[in-house]
């Protein structure tokens, strides 16, 4: 790799400790080639270059087509939690190498969780296992892409903090696939004294609290040196709502955006999840309702789909999002103000993450 | 898990080192059992009653039904090699957990090749993605396989070794799905210009060599602290070829004992596999002979699969490989001859770890 590349690059510009997520953002695919790059080139036992094109094919194929949120996330985080003297430009390039990583594994679970649900489309692009070339190998492909990544972190890290991340990445993987069974396993059940308001927030908890909400805030503590387990304990406190929050927008957007545009389809009807919708419109069907609702859930007949949605409008069950979501929002601020003032991070940090979130439209 | 548990039983018996790996296999499924009830009940974050039930049936599902011959070997190379003042308690619950996660891994990896085979049996049962709950759900069941080892690791090691054993496991999961997707690749290819002897080698070396012979010594070496760089460069050197011999086998057994059970069925002619036999077949054959390969390889028609058994059987291709056997066998003894005699494996451990690898059929 260049020596005047984004990474070494010494200017002024790039000491500023602030710009560092902004930085990122501005060059996120040339510093996420060049990540991905320079490990190819670093691991000792790969030598063939058709399967080092595969990867990077791999790692950058979701992540490359939307704006880094989770990146920018932590490196925001990262930015707030380190203390000025601590950082230097082996930080900065361990920060952009994380900021990575997160996207990497992120796109790992798209590509299991779209071969899973039999996706078709996933951020405008045709789901990575209806690729030509991709079909009954992927569980081998997501194999290597974690094998890299394990790589990647290991090359980056000196030993102790990256044994830390490395067990806290295998963390990741572990609770999402949990999240992802267990949201399988209530699906295909159809047992509907399963879909309960216990059960969705336990799935939306492994499923997205953990990686998308809570992991970029730890990832950040653990390289800020700040990762006591009384602070992980509180980002766990505080963020746990606000994911399961996410999942509820990220059902209703499956259902009310997805004919708007192709980057996903919708299918969490037709699929039978234990969606938040359907969780809410069991709690509040009378009889008959309940019968509609079994008669129709879980079918792709597209007379049963429209039923469905049918009811949800029935129900009204939009306008109680807008209510509970108001709701949420005042009791997360509650919890935030209630934190002692020593807390890591700090209320007010507390407060600007979760506006960025709400920019971001994940809160 | 109880105190009097067979990991923690103190008896007179049981410090004997040299029974070490014949402990292991007569009590096999006893010890597996436990390795794995003990992690899962130990893993912080894990709660589903389901999620470990699956998990444990996971690890075992081919791991339990044949003799455990990587763990063997393992254990058998580990016995040579460890000084015995070092040996103690800690040291043996290691190995055995060491052996199991080898078994483990092998699973791992025969569910995925499987589904990507698209094969229907292997050791005498279903294979693991025809299960009526597995289907799409197999990477992320293996996903949940591989978080499970590593935590496994992570809790049975102190952090220096732990890494170190890490480091090695991702390497083996790393090259063998390198090694399965450059298989897939040249099979699909269908171009017989690709089925070389070198590329052959390659896929060999990397989907046999390295997890099922080298990997037992490595390991061995890891744990008995002498993994120097010259002693895991000369593992490579010597067990390269029985590792390559040993795949050469599996392609014959694949064909010539597959009709006589149906513990693995029978599929590399169908899918055009570049094999021992193809390639050789393909050295050997004349333009006439060349034709009806290309003709009729990588076909699921009986007849087309019939004319190229023929073919092989005109090649005497079972004749040439008892041939090749013997100058293999010759050449690695000499090999095994000329290390100097300070070699660690010496050069008498190398030869009972072949002479154990011909009673467990491999090489």
């Amino acid at each position: 790799m260049s020596k005047s590349n984004i990474l070494n690059n010494r200017t002024k510009e790039n000491h500023c400790f602030s710009s560092l997520s902004k930085e990122f953002v501005a060059n996120y695919h040339k510093i996420f080639n060049e990540v991905v790059d320079e490990a190819l080139a670093r691991i000792p036992y790969l030598h063939s270059i058709e399967i080092k094109n595969r990867i990077k094919k791999m790692a950058g194929y979701y992540a490359l087509v939307e704006k880094p949120i989770l990146a920018e996330l932590f490196l925001i985080a990262y930015e707030m939690l380190e203390e000025p003297n601590n950082y230097n430009e082996v930080k900065k390039r361990q920060a952009y190498t994380l900021a990575c990583v997160m996207e990497m594994c992120s796109c790992y679970f798209l590509i299991i969780d779209d071969m899973e649900d039999d996706s078709k489309i996933r951020r405008g692009k045709q789901c990575w296992h209806l690729l030509p070339d991709a079909g009954s190998s992927v569980c081998n492909d997501t194999c290597m892409l974690r094998s890299f990544i394990y790589e990647l972190l290991l090359l980056n890290f000196p030993q102790t903090e990256g044994s830390k991340i490395i067990a806290y990445v295998n963390q990741i993987y572990f609770l999402s696939a949990v999240g992802q069974h267990l949201d399988m396993l209530t699906s295909e059940k159809q047992n509907y004294k399963n879909f309960t308001m216990d059960q969705f927030k336990k799935i939306a908890e492994l499923k997205t609290s953990f990686p998308a909400i809570h992991s970029p805030i730890i990832l950040a503590l653990i390289l800020a040196n700040k990762d006591s387990k009384e602070a992980k304990q509180q980002v766990h406190d505080v963020c746990n709502d606000i994911g399961i929050f996410v999942q509820i927008k990220n059902d209703l957007m499956d259902l009310y955006s997805s004919n708007e545009s192709d980057l996903k389809s919708s299918t969490d009807i037709q699929k039978g999840k234990c969606s938040w919708l359907a969780v809410k419109a069991l709690e509040m069907c009378n009889i008959e309702q309940r019968r509609i609702f079994q008669d129709n859930y879980g079918n792709w007949d597209e007379s049963c789909v429209r039923k469905i949605q049918e009811l949800y409008d029935t129900l009204k069950l939009q306008e109680i999002y807008e209510n509970e979501k108001q709701t949420q929002h005042e009791n997360l601020i509650r919890k935030i103000n209630e934190l002692p003032p020593n807390a890591i991070p700090s209320a007010d940090n507390y407060k600007k993450l979760i506006s960025l979130m709400e920019k971001f439209q994940l809160a």
